[in-house]
């Protein structure tokens, strides 16, 4: 076990949504090279990884971005900004850029994954979830939000999760959508300021008997 | 810091979706509190928490919802079993209950989160999102899940994320829309079995520089 129960809730219990970055202080390489494989790994539905990360880092990008991003300077601020982006469709080819990445980590053919292919075509494309693909999409990129957060807080770094922005803006500013995916959150990271008055505010979260129910 | 960042690594790349549990290895009650604090601390949009956490310990129940989970055993075989559940829309009286929560946490009192509270109800009730509404809700329970296994593999315990499942069934059994959640996701947590072969295989994921782009 790397961390035990009490250690992991005092990390949680010391994160919030940072209001506001310290400018002067980056995330070293080492530590962000840990958080971008952070979300490299995250789980997802099928393991199909339907996103895109962007890790923004140049400046003027970012002052273009707070403007459509209610004005929240930790975009701009923070050491880091991700953008978590998600595929717009499934298509075959993306079945097949999976399995052939399944082939070259764990060896075997394509053909011997035909199975398992027809079954991602029936429910991803083909079937009912076809039909609102978008939105499963979008909700892996929220895995990959709550992984990131985590272990941030766990290695001491803030973050801030951001849904409200220009969708719209977002996307057009990087040219997101020509490439086959879209905004869904911006997660900036970096370390408080002293100054943030949040930080120091407790934690509003319902009782866990009102939120936790056992059968 | 609690962990280095290829502590964390480590914890992530050991972690894997568990196709066969341990039966007899049960997670202590107190690294089961440990998760279930994770969960009640899982960030969300505006802190709304629009979820609530079912914890199934029920064998009989458990066997049920096995048959409705496309008979995946790990649902009755892990140590633990959460469903998380969302809001299936959000009410007036839902923001009230969260501003009672915000004075009993922070002090103050309602009249003074007046304009916060017409913020939410312009933005979750009358709003453009509130079209969506049980959408955002389902969005918020999967960052409650990254941070949910996130928190599992770091404590060195297996999880199994599960969206496959008859969501209408698994409703009626547990009665939940009576009392306005539905489940979205199953997450059954515990300890792999030595007999899983999964346990062994290499990661398939995609390469870093094909998921994760500088800017």
């Amino acid at each position: 076990m790397a961390l035990s129960g009490s250690e992991l809730i005092d990390s949680l219990q010391w994160r919030y949504a940072t209001k506001v970055f310290d400018v002067s202080r980056k995330i070293t390489a080492e530590d962000w090279s840990a958080l971008e494989e952070s979300l490299v790994l995250t789980p997802s539905s099928y393991g199909m990884q339907p996103w895109k990360f962007l890790v923004i880092t140049d400046k003027a990008l970012r002052e273009k971005l707070v403007g459509v991003s209610w004005n929240q300077r930790q975009v701009a601020d923070a050491s880091h900004l991700v953008v978590l982006a998600a595929k717009i469709t499934v298509t075959e080819e993306d079945l097949d850029r999976f399995i052939t990445r399944m082939v070259e980590v764990r060896g075997g053919s394509p053909e011997s994954l035909l199975r398992f292919r027809d079954m991602l075509a029936r429910d991803l494309i083909n079937g009912e979830r076809g039909q609102y693909i978008s939105e499963w999409a979008i909700r892996q990129c929220y895995i990959a939000l709550g992984q990131f957060m985590a272990s941030a807080a766990i290695m001491g770094i803030d973050t801030c999760p951001m849904e409200g922005f220009d969708p719209a803006a977002v996307n057009e500013i990087l040219q997101l959508p020509e490439t086959g995916y879209r905004a869904v959150l911006l997660c900036p990271a970096g370390y408080r300021s002293e100054d943030d008055r949040f930080a120091s505010l407790p934690k509003v979260r319902f009782k866990t008997e009102d939120v936790i129910e056992h059968r």
